[in-house]
């Protein structure tokens, strides 16, 4: 229904698990229609298991191997191009669906409006949501240039939903002035410009609680992560990132899903940024899932 | 109200009259959020704007130098990301505007589907409508994977407007095998493969009507032009399709608007695409405008 | 034994049969250790699969239907990444179950030496073979720098196999002059610098023949495949490959099997290259298998 | 004069006041006849005001607004190609200009002996002038190759005008023994390596004065600034650009202009480099004008 | 004098003689600076040799082999960057030295207005010199934005000191409406678009006279010669280029040295312009000299 | 014998010095044939040359000049493409007779495993080498799919020569579970992560040894060296790479070659991988050679 059946796409590595068989899922949501900038994140989640062909199965961070866990790989989310609604409603029944199912939702973007519907589904399990939420932009926007469905608007949208004093962003560098007065006055969680050192200070408050992790790639400076929508210099190193990867990792909370999302490949002839996504996503998966 | 008007872009080389002294108007339509494969035709218009610095002013083919015409570039419209509906009816409400100013409308895409509204503006205004459709896409269904609003169905709706004797597609080498049924059963007329040929043996026909002409970019071998989004092997030289242009300039026919989509420059780091899309712009202002 | 079992690859656009219920094997021999300029061809499999999304599944050319074939897509093989001898082993040992399992094989290279494999597989099941050879190079060095096993000798060898009279060349622009001496003195046939039409004069004296088809994609010039190893400047355009596809398709020649070699991506950030030769398979699947 | 009228190039964002109401006035340097390595920098103007589209308007670094400042985008100059002599005298009488009317000039190259004769033109206004030069090479050459009109000659001549002591430059990690052994004995101040470690110490020194900050983007390591003529790596990070600009900016020093040099686009398929100096842009204005 | 004697610079392929065992000298000018639009084919020489790794010495085409020929491959001048008059007087002296030695000259570009000062020389030497101009620009303005050293002004020039009587350029198909007037008056043979068929026709016309062959790099299409600094749709491919270089080698006239220019590498990342310059270079060298 | 006599290759700069008067030999090791993901290091060497251009033969971290070196740059080997048993040897025995006319080896990959035939003729001479190995990947392997001869493992091969507790690996972040197992259990000195701070500390127990230094460009982060096989996201950045050049240049240690390897340029369109190269080949020139 959601994916297309008689297709067989590129499996990250490892993830051979049948849909039964897995305990984690990992899903692409190639959308990329709303977002202001360079598009083509749609092709974000096959460039990252692509590159996965060239990691190790086994993380000397983590000491731990893929081997341990339980994956499948849904592959890429059929979307309809150019409806946001309808992309955002199929997302929200798919997540839906799996949480049900007892699965650990590992999604790929796409544009970071996909993140909004995993966390409306989310929040429908877990009442007391948590969201870590690393990024470059605030995301607190609500609408652009008069369109509520936008990638500048999800975390806004999380705000409202599970009450902004259970969201914490970190690594912000870019919004507008109103995003940063909101994020002020509303109560929620924003670390400017740094991840890994304000995180950790964060973590022992969240101890205990189910918590969904959503990363933006361009959290990174361009310099790590060239093939992104909306590159913004003066980010922190793919080293920081995982840093903050092996922080929740090694904490208390609860992860109870995550994401990442705005590779943008056609930006990035060298693959680098393809190269590093999928090194998070195996740091996140051997991290995260106990 | 569909332009920012406080943002000056860069303009086509000589475009450089006002909207009120322009008899010809050069437009953006950056959307591509409906394409089915590779986005980013919405920065087509801005990069065939700056390609057009390398261009001569004057046209050997056409002995005519584009002094010889008042063109204003109006830059690009600002459409609603990810809202195609809205975007479509952004588009024929202004391009209805600009007929009835007494503009020559020269568009440029973004993805096919812009093509649609621009068209429904021209009917209401010419009841005898012909359109001249060269591309390697049929671009005849009816929708694409539910989607009614789809860069693969613009030609499609054309048909059904003003009937499917009035158009005219050149080119085509890819569709579905409905499209190629629907095109031999309509009536319409559909030369495969070829451009210059048998558009030549068609002009006579259309001698004296209103003729809208839309370009797809992709009408081209990849090789001519590697930046657009659903590149398709077995194509025309830029050679042939710069012969096309000027053979309807040569013609009885009454040009009445035209387009050029699907230039994506992103897959271009030569920028060939725009290079050539500039040149073709040049030829149809020249060739087109009487 | 061959392939990885537990790694589920991207599948060519609906080759989605089980091996079993294939009639048409594809197969990838991701092999590029003996060229003698630029490495890569080892990703040209995968990425011809990727842009086959892009691709209609039905060819008007051939009005004719990838839903009419069974078409499983095996993968790429495991080869010793810089063992050539052991490669070429794995690759005749693999083509051969495959013949004597009844299948059509349609190996994408890897460079050119993989179809030499193959053809020794080939002409073990069928005494009558001739191969059709279209390519840039003569391919008929006996050796490269001391090297047997060179990209430079595979169409050397198959001449000494099968007999050089039952090797057909063509678009043949570059070699030494003792490849050229060797082409006139053997008896074998090479048609220089041109393809279609010399092949369509030579398709009678086939008919009935079985025959393995050879297509290094470097034939085409640097223009329409800028993707490829060793680029040679003064080749045919992709139509004229299409139309010598075509050609074969509809002659009286029994095609058993068929590669295309020497996609080398990195070359080629355009992705035209691969967007091109993914037409020709579709061609090559729709036009030679009955 | 310096400027096409007729041409209405692309502005730097809300860079969208006349000349007449513009406080600040931007206007791009496009000369890159003079470097040793690798031109185009002449399109770098163009490509950080297109880059500035991905940018907000505010930054959350000083909490300031671009509204909050009059800007004028002056477009790129006329200077003759190839003419070394006649572009540098032209930039010298243009910016003479500027100073007469009152405006704060900011500059974008070009290749960096642009500087000189802003440097000039900005020394017979103010004859207290400092520079701050914030680069990775020296650029102390008395000549290259026999030519004093060079890219390795701009702050050798600064120096050598305004006196040794009042130049101060940063960064430094490339250049001949004898730019070393001047920079040395001259007097002028010169850090190694480093930039805002030892510009925040040097900053009280230069309290109250005129300075001019030219910054050559190649000061970045090239991860960070991939699109620029003479990379040199063992650089700093955007980060550590942005804390020396801010540093600037929180200091006593009165910037009275300043300018960005040396993107060259062609080298970055990836645009970071052009959107880093679009952001390092954005800063100077918001930080440097009070 | 002219080349640093201490470096030994890549040599195009068998171009190993010493200056005075050499018939045959190749020099590359590596002047960029009077371009009007992308500069960079400074480096153009370079990449020419090292692509010429990936040809065979054999040309099947003229059935000779390059070690028939004695060639000395001088490399690249020392040219004053950004000093074009000094460049060329160099370039001048260098020549006429290369011709009072009785060596073939065989230049790479480097930027069109080298050929002027080549030109010079050869006029000095040969008091009946005709010229060959092969380009998509006419080159025959007097000025550029005022600058008489440009790189749209050598023909120009070259009639003026020849006569345009003895100018024969092909392929033309960009140029000023005045220029096209004074190809029309001069005298001088322009032949537009097309190259092969209207060459073979003058031949006879210039047997037994001595020639100069200056061939521009984008007199082919861009789809067969991104790399190059004014890329202009509509050119013609390589095939054809081969026949005209073939057509000059087997008529009756006396070639006396010639040149290829403009290719600019960094536009071309599949390097397929360089693999094309190089190919037609080891085509002029055994079918230009007897 | 072992490089091709009649090709005279580019030089890295200041390397002019004959095979008899150079202290120092440069030399190419074009192999890349065994590696598992992206090939193409056999054109790093000639790129690290050709971007050494863009240096300055003065280093201001050394306070040292090239002219105070005698280096021969012997080029690049011929080695036969695809038969890594044969390449290997020949390395082998080249580096043995260097070692013999007493020669200093800077060797250029190529894929790591020539590290390893070098380490053995090193060995041979130096019965008490140590190996200081700079690396993202352990390559410890003892086979990759069943070859020995593999790029992932020269260090296993080394340990196993010389003796584990010779070995001192850094910046290691990538492997096997069994790798580390070996690395662990060995003896051998294996720092995960870090390079500069480690090293410093292990530097004093190395004091009078002979060491060989082999450095593979991907120990840094992919930002800094995107052109290369298997880029692996949260390396070091460049200008700890220098700082731990500088620092065995500082020490007491008696290096005795060196080499840097795995600089794939097909990857790295702005050229700074071997921009970077060439710097470290500088640095290390001048540090290591007393």
């Amino acid at each position: 229904m959601f994916f297309d059946e008689g297709y067989s796409g590129r499996k990250y590595i490892m993830a051979d698990k049948s849909y039964n068989d897995g305990d984690i899922v990992i899903f692409g949501m190639p959308m990329d229609y709303t977002v202001s900038f360079r598009p083509g994140s749609r092709f974000g989640p096959n460039r990252i298991r692509e590159a996965s062909i060239g990691l190790e199965e086994y993380s000397v961070y983590l000491d731990r191997h893929l081997e341990d866990l339980n994956v499948h790989d849904a592959g890429d989310m059929l979307l309809p191009f150019g409806n946001a609604g309808k992309s955002i409603e199929m997302i929200e029944t798919y997540t839906e669906q799996l949480l049900k199912d007892g699965k650990f939702p590992v999604g790929l973007g796409g544009e970071h409006l996909v993140s909004w519907p995993v966390i409306r589904s989310m929040f429908k399990k877990y009442a007391e949501l948590a969201v870590i939420h690393i990024d470059a932009h605030a995301d607190l926007r609500e609408e652009y240039e008069g369109e509520v469905l936008s990638h500048s608007t999800p975390i806004r949208k999380a705000c409202e939903l599970i009450g902004p004093k259970n969201v914490y962003s970190f690594g912000i560098r870019s919004g507008m002035r109103e995003e940063f007065q909101y994020a002020k006055e509303s109560g929620m969680h924003m670390s400017k410009f740094d991840v890994a050192e304000p995180l950790k200070k964060m973590l022992p408050e969240l101890a205990g609680r189910p918590v969904y992790v959503t990363i933006d790639i361009d959290v990174l400076d361009p310099a790590f992560a060239p093939g992104t929508g909306t590159a913004e210099a003066g980010g922190i190193a793919s080293k920081e990132l995982l840093e903050a990867i092996h922080a929740i990792a090694g904490s208390e909370i609860n992860v109870v899903g995550c994401d990442l999302v705005e590779v943008v490949p056609a930006y990035d002839p060298s693959e680098q940024t393809a190269i590093a996504a999928s090194k998070f996503i195996r740091e996140m998966l051997l991290g995260f899932v106990k």
